[in-house]
């Protein structure tokens, strides 16, 4: 059984975005610049090794930069790129949809009990 | 390892488009209703108990309704409820950030070349 169609536009952005932590990393680097320990602060259960993993496509599909600051130790930037923050901007709808969404759930619940 | 925030707009969207083909069904109802071997045939390597298990949980999330038409053989059509034709929408900036993304690659490939 062969995939969706990847020429299409929604499938192509969920290839990019769809898994597991890349929109809260997306939200989050959408509010600034952020270090890789701060991310992971901020997103709390996700592992190191994931967390790298994910930021490693993200800065491949050309949504996120990483940025190396001199001075020991080492510290790296991530960011969104000009083409991360379209991106960020293009899933503000569907964040609207979701929160719309849990009403509509909350709301089922609240009929049900 | 927990799940990422799911109070969190786009992972609650995700939670409901975010699998294989349900962008391409979505898509597809939003151009109108349908019944189900339209849908098979035009989504093409989709498998039947695949397309009937993603139909009953958009159906389930309140995004498809399933309307059976009278008369024999029995016919089923689906199509979008108002809530659907609202995540449709909410999807189409994405549509065209993945189009714009697929120019990016192309972009890409071909300065490689």
């Amino acid at each position: 059984m062969s995939d969706p169609d990847e020429t299409c536009g929604v499938n192509v952005a969920f290839a990019v975005v769809g898994s597991k932590w890349k929109p809260t990393i997306l939200w989050l680097l959408g509010q600034g610049p952020r270090r890789f320990g701060a991310l992971r602060r901020e997103i709390g259960p996700v592992s190191e090794k994931v967390l790298a993993a994910q930021l490693r496509e993200l800065q491949r599909d050309g949504v996120v930069s990483r940025r190396e600051q001199p001075g020991f130790p080492l510290h790296v930037e991530y960011s969104l790129t000009e083409h991360g923050r379209a991106l960020d901007a293009a899933l503000a709808p569907l964040a609207d949809w979701g929160d719309a969404h849990l009403e509509v759930l909350s709301g089922a619940s609240a009929d049900a009990s």
